[in-house]
């Protein structure tokens, strides 16, 4: 059951001029149910990508990576190609050869070269990828290219989720109106189950390529990277921007400049939108989690420390339990792995419930009002570290019994 | 349900010349149970002991560390004093004051300094130790000093546990019969490091103070560094190893000796066994895994993908199903944060089933071979990184709705 997430309004996702989803039954994994979509892109859009870094990257990620920097100065990617039911990860140098074939096959459709195609794959793990079945389902995909699809779209790549992900923002860059759109997938191994999350946002906003990647990484760094179900980074991750340049406005170049500023942070809120949407979907989630580290000296031990209360399977099931047992959160920053850190200085709020102060409970804490805070579907950690200027923050979820039963029969 | 593990038989269990041990009700947090165990050693004993590596380690932990470093020369430890139920973590400088008072209150009873007695603390955390309830168990716990109560001191640790742990071996050195005995609880909160859970062993051999520290350290990264339930690093973890000098035998002082040899392979060989018991009655347990990872650069790398491996909650919900979905295996070794690791190299074994090779599926692999092996209660996953000469083992469990309703409820 998510966790205050409602399916999108059709009507709130906006079409971004430029690009054209279709989506298809392919039959890769469960039979009457989309799973293969094609992001149409006309020629000249702009596309930058972040990929998992687990070392055992998928071939479509591999290939994806390949496609994007072998690609000829004068051509753009044409399409993104994405399916659900197979991961192609942890398929070796077949699965890579699989990949290839299945963006030629697209290619061989659209009218261009396999290298301005990008694949993606999600699902099970170390099974082949059904080149003919994806071969066979990728004519519906162009024959129903639109740009209306994108609710189509977020279904066809679901896995585990159970709620499709998309959201659009319409924002304006000096004079111009720009739009937004993303959608994304994923609720286990988010580091996710199976599979992967992916995400997809596009924009008519025109951006220089080196912004394009820009903005594509600054998002990334303050949504997806910031999220963590069950610390499992997936095989699969690739979070895609696509800037089409189709508004009306003169191209941002400066990086130093407000329209990057207005689109960077555009994307942001989307990337961010989505990434949380992911969380409230996590596998088995009944409760969402903002855990907010302050006063540490550098954001990267923030997040450590935040981390380390996100992944520990204690806190998580103690959450599930609407149990105020919070020696375990304690326990937990003890655990990040910050060598000098002081113990006896740290204090620890659950909303704006003071539990403890210098390293131990402190003596106004009740555990009613603990209890009180537990009860809510939403909660918000704060530690302070009281040893810096720095913050970090990372969104979670808890541990349940519908996590287990999820994962326990996720192929079957 | 503990995964082939019975209680310890009690004749099974050796009396340690010079140990004598005594537990009690001390009502610290559920009625009807002994929650308080004194283990009185005789004058001159050697004490070294292994502490948690959490910066938010336990007042015990501190006052134990405390008092072994500061100990006169010419005095020992006469006492270790543990109770069940209440950490004291996450207590700050109270915790400490408190478990002061209590190692007072028992060196009053024996006669010997504060400083003499090392106090232990497991159960919730972030509650004050209730030391008026101590101070009035402790007449108890000396009144039944008797060395024939190691089945019942091993009881009156246990917290989650659902089986006691304790185990004798008669060894000898040179012509000298020597017993070693050891206890040890714990069920989560299980990924010690330098030292974990509670262990305490004790054995009759003469052995010089700096080679009982340096058998407790070598023991332990061979026993209990090498286990995780739940990847928690507990606040408490302390093993400690007490030899008595009672048996008829020339003192132990050289390090490169077989005499040392002997006695060190002893403690580690009873550390072992201790810390396998821990893992087969890990909280919510249906299998016991071996997670060998050979062929890496060193073995810090080795340890790193096993760990890699036991700490994915996708991995262990798989093993918990029974199912073969072993790509989750891949994608955890490729989450180890080996940098320049080369996934094309790996094969993956599942007791002498060859899944993958070169980190692909093996064409020969059948998911009927991987489903046998997945359905026994213990199973032995093998990696070959094919990079190097080194090895690391860890042993782990499964990850069950056990384990969910056992944290859930822990408090209740």
């Amino acid at each position: 059951m998510p966790v205050t997430l409602e399916p999108p309004d059709p009507d709130s996702l906006l079409p971004i001029k430029g690009v054209t989803l279709g989506a298809a039954e392919a039959n890769i994994r469960k039979p009457d149910r989309k799973d293969l979509l094609v992001i149409a892109l006309e020629d000249g859009a702009r596309v930058a990508g972040v990929f998992t870094q687990n070392r055992f990257c998928a071939a479509p990620v591999v290939v994806a990576r390949q496609h994007l920097t072998m690609l000829d100065p004068d051509a753009s990617i044409r399409a993104l190609m994405i399916n659900a039911g197979c991961a192609n990860a942890g398929t070796g140098k077949d699965g890579i050869a699989a990949a290839r074939r299945t963006c030629g096959e697209l290619a061989r459709l659209l009218g261009c070269s396999s290298a301005q195609v990008l694949p993606f794959s999600t699902g099970v793990i170390m099974e082949p990828l059904p080149v003919a079945r994806i071969a066979a389902g990728l004519p519906a995909c162009v024959a129903g290219l639109g740009e209306n699809n994108w609710l189509d779209a977020a279904k066809a790549i679901m896995t585990t989720d159970t709620v499709p992900k998309a959201i659009s923002r319409r924002i304006r860059i000096g004079d111009a109106p720009v739009t937004i759109t993303g959608i994304a997938k994923g609720a286990g191994m988010i580091r996710p189950n199976m599979a992967t999350l992916l995400a997809f946002i596009a924009s008519d906003a025109r951006v220089s390529l080196p912004l394009t990647r820009a903005a594509v990484a600054y998002a990334a760094r303050r949504s997806f990277n910031c999220i963590t179900v069950d610390g499992d980074t997936s095989t699969n991750d690739s979070f895609v921007l696509v800037t089409t340049g189709a508004a009306t406005m003169p191209e941002i170049t400066d990086a130093a400049g407000r329209e990057y500023s207005a689109f960077r942070d555009g994307v942001t809120e989307v990337a961010l939108a989505l990434a949380q949407a992911v969380i409230r979907d996590g596998e088995g989630a009944t409760k969402f989690m903002t855990i907010r580290v302050d006063g540490g000296r550098n954001e990267d031990e923030c997040r450590r420390a935040a981390y380390a209360i996100a992944h520990s399977p204690l806190v998580k099931t103690a959450f599930f339990a609407s149990d105020p047992n919070l020696g375990r959160i304690l326990a937990a920053i003890g655990n990040a792995g910050i060598a000098d850190l002081d113990a006896e200085k740290i204090d620890l709020y659950l909303d704006d419930v003071l539990v403890a102060r210098n390293g131990g409970r402190h003596p106004d804490y009740r555990e009613s009002d603990g209890q009180r805070v537990m009860k809510q579907s939403e909660i918000e950690v704060t530690v302070k570290l009281n040893r810096g200027p720095a913050s970090g923050t990372v969104w979670t979820c808890d541990l349940s019994h519908d996590y287990v039963s999820i994962n326990a029969d996720y192929r079957s």
